[in-house]
């Protein structure tokens, strides 16, 4: 022991340095985003979608970024999702889940946030069952946060990827018209996709069975209800179906199964009266039979595996512009 | 926001390509291999076993290339020799468990396969419960497969290894005699390990109590079926135990345990009996003191440990072999 | 078929060789280090602090090494400090918890020690509930092993970030007094702290309600017990609040939190009549308003979010000093 200090070993070469995202250092809802911040968002995105379709699809943009998903829900797709996008940018990713960790000892969210950041997180990805769970960790821990899904409020990584998907399919986002059909009343995803959609400049329906739809007056513009799938229809260029639960169900919120997929069910035939290049979108897992047929999920209208690549992309993007200075 | 798109950086550095394995997509069980295709595979994984043996225990072979492992059941062993086996070459690696992922909502095997495909997955290793199951998703997504154990039907690289580790320690696989003893009936193991030794030239031996047999004609060349197991002792080259799940006893196919044990336990004495370098193999977990002893389990027959070392060089070879080009 | 072997691409750059650490295999606690071993392991982790205090935090130190965390308790902040110091270091990393393995079947911990190490473990981080865990893994298997918290026993990585820290805030440990306070009885924590701080030099005063103390002739010196919280924090330089398990109280060894936090709670009026630069630790998950109130843990006083970020460092050091070569 009576060797000195030893000589640590020179570090790895440094990594391009990601540009500045000029005042934003979270990602948790798309409210609070301006319609340019949204296409740079999605610009980045189509960089980045080259990167993916390369031999070797990894690009040292966040080396020695440490990432850390925290999910107190499960999730196979959005966790994944990010854990790729993290690693094709050369980032170190930590997975947390509320299953294997001190919740259940009973730490708090922000007690473990905090110790998240403390062990050295530079963007923590969460997704809570709390709506404005990633605002208090946002305000009080001096790490930079992305939104992966709060309860029922907002899933803003989803909504992006939706908006990628369409812009890539049909050229452009405004001027559209988008059909969301199913449990709105439930959805971050619906949430979140409606205020990215009308801030580029579509105009939004919202549709399912009146006990599942919003009351009261609406936050978004452009936007407008109905309980009438027809309706919701006519014109729409998009389709966007959701996830029936089937808790809804046992909250006496829905007469039966049965009955929803016969008033809602997204069918070959009612979307054969849509205007012939219309996208279906889903944000998945899809209950096929049930809020989405089989032969619609997987037909060629479908855009639904592309949103799972397009979330690759995306979420990349985002984790490039919040960079790798957390504090 | 007026900056123009990003320069995402450039790439890192190209890896050697793999060559390509012409004909084989998917590895599901041995019953469809050649033997020169097998043999292959076990020269490969000669090689790999060299890239182990050196301080940095790496090759950037597979670089830019993502493995799905995907298992649907517990494991430590397979699971961590698949992970550890993808990151010596260099690829990425994402581990999705039943129990922390959306299968908990619900979503389809199917659906969960091709939403892993559509983030980027080049390679899954799947293991599931249902017997066929990893058939299912080779034939319906566009992913290379490899088949971690599905139900009671095959587990491919566990039997490759149990090859490799007889070769390696004995010289040759043809014109040995390989006793597998206890619970075949139930063994995903035995049934893989058969088609492997059968079709390198082995004779097979199956032993364990008559409700623990597979009765009616057999599917495999070379192979007898014994409840004695002095007989199947007798010039036995290599052992192999299986392990007794406690369920077969509580299903009425055992009497007792200890019953068992006395008629079926791998015992120091019996085993005296075989030839000088005969090898005793498990696929591990082992109960020891039940289908087999501790004196056997670690004594100097025991190719047990070196089974597990060489279950990543195996695994190894098999992915860089099925290469990184998924569709 | 016919071609012959593959040739295996050449192995990526040597690694800078880490200096052996003279006649220590594992760090099982701190009673047997010397003062000097301490003192070097606190040396080497500040050269780690200012490894992580570059923009690009690694350095390729263990490259080519495989570091397996096993946890049979659930952990976040231990489990994610060792997983990220392995990581900046450049080692693999594969994570192995209780609830996702062959544990469930059974597996005792030798034989999951022995396969992970036949698997190429090189250093195994291991959390146990029983106390002695670690070292009958050590003195079994052929791997370095690193006790990460075993029973009531021992937690030496955490008494050696709680050093660095002091070290790193008051310039030195000797000649300083420590009061630990709350149920020392059960706590690892408590244990490896207390040899840690008098092997270099620290007076330690243990402190906490008479059920939850240690009873009879203690192991350690200079170390005194008492009930009377006044008494020990008078002239104390460092307090170190413990966890208060709820399960405590069920067991009748707690007459009621109430009583508890109105005796024993590190309250800003108590901690007032220290040294004005006095320092308050926790190994933390806290109950905040129960061991310790809100004001003391996010204080000037407080280095618990020190302590967090050091303890990477300090891994770090450990698992440099251990080095790669496992056998």
């Amino acid at each position: 022991m009576t060797q000195s200090v030893v000589a640590v070993p020179a570090p790895v070469a440094p990594r391009p340095t990601a540009p500045a995202w000029p005042g934003r250092r979270h990602v948790l809802d798309l409210d609070d985003f301006t319609p340019a911040e949204i296409t740079h968002v999605l610009d980045t995105a189509a960089s980045m979608k080259e990167v993916l379709a390369r031999p070797i699809k990894q690009v040292p943009a966040l080396r020695g970024t440490t990432v850390v998903t925290l999910f107190y829900e499960a999730s196979t797709r959005t966790r994944v999702s990010f854990e790729l996008a993290a690693k094709r940018l050369g980032a170190d990713v930590v997975n947390v889940t509320a299953s294997a960790s001190s919740v259940v000892k009973g730490e708090s969210l922000l007690d473990t946030a905090d110790t998240l950041r403390a062990l050295g997180a530079d963007i923590l990805v969460m997704r809570h069952s709390a709506a404005g769970a990633p605002y208090l960790v946002a305000q009080r821990v001096a790490c930079r946060v992305i939104n992966a899904g709060d309860g029922w409020h907002a899933h803003p990584t989803q909504a992006l990827l939706d908006l990628y998907t369409v812009r890539e399919r049909l050229g452009r986002i405004a001027g559209l018209r988008l059909a969301i059909v199913g449990d709105v009343l439930h959805s971050r995803v619906a949430r979140s996709a409606v205020w990215g959609f009308t801030k580029l400049g579509a105009r939004v329906t919202l549709c399912g069975p009146p006990t599942l739809l919003p009351t009261g007056p609406l936050p978004w513009p452009a936007t407008e209800v109905t309980h009438d799938l027809e309706r919701a229809l006519a014109g729409a260029d998009v389709v966007m179906g959701l996830r029936l639960q089937r808790e809804r169900q046992q909250a006496a919120l829905l007469p039966s199964e049965r009955e929803y997929v016969r008033l809602y069910g997204l069918t070959a035939e009612r979307l054969a009266r849509l205007c012939p290049d219309a996208l279906v979108l889903h944000p998945g897992p899809m209950n096929e039979g049930v809020e989405i047929m089989p032969a619609v999920a997987h037909g060629p209208r479908s855009a639904i595996a592309d949103q799972v690549t397009n979330g690759v992309a995306v979420r990349m993007a985002l984790l490039y512009l919040l960079g790798g200075e957390g504090a």
